[in-house]
């Protein structure tokens, strides 16, 4: 027994993209008004980049690559604060929203719609039109 | 054209279970306070189980089966609201949390760690012990 070797050192928590085939979730909530956000995935070049820079940045599943959120529309996330959970496999991000909606309908939330009586209803608060934001229409 | 017909109808929100090998992501917050919680998964079983008793219900990737939140602690949550994301892949719960902890480890969110300084600090509120909810120790 070799105590206090190498081999006795508590685990630093570190986040595990393997879990996921490299990718974690990550909760974005709005640091002022508790408001969750939206759900999105991060790689491991995701995940850096958001420390890097203090700006989220997430990998999209549909394009295959990094994507700094707000880079068409203007509408950063500024990361206040980074939260690991128990499992080391989901982060929580609180942030600053630019502009004030995350969602790219325009709502202020990706969860503008609430479940009633079996049914979805739209609750949600659009902050701006996606015609005008992205273009088209 | 056959304006007005079934084909024009607009689409119904529905929860995509297809998209993650039929999972969806469920963020659970706490309805008084607005804490993050925790991030599981469920599957289509898990999400009519949650809808039908009114406790939140997931599926274990570990354990390949679903799991009633809280069927060992006791520490259930109930579900207050329910709301869908823009893409219809991810629900948030709004839960009232029986016990007042969400994590197997003892504290009230399972996000109980903060990165500050490149390292995860623990920041978390320990609401029970473990080893005496669970047994074991």
């Amino acid at each position: 027994m070799k105590k206090g070797s190498f081999w006795y050192m508590p685990k630093e928590p570190s986040l595990n993209f393997a879990k996921m085939g490299g990718l974690v979730p990550a909760i974005v909530q709005d640091e002022a008004s508790g408001e969750v956000l939206m759900l999105a995935f991060m790689d491991r070049q995701a995940w850096e980049s958001t420390l890097a820079t203090g700006e989220a940045h997430f990998y999209s599943r549909t394009r295959q690559k990094v994507w700094h959120k707000g880079e068409t529309s203007g509408h950063v996330q500024r990361v206040k604060e980074i939260y690991l959970d128990c499992d080391e496999d989901t982060v929580l991000l609180k942030v600053e929203q630019v502009g004030g909606a995350a969602c790219h309908t325009g709502y202020r939330s990706c969860f503008y719609r609430r479940r009633q009586n079996g049914d979805w209803r739209l609750v949600g608060t659009r902050i701006f039109d996606p015609k005008e934001v992205y273009g088209g229409g």
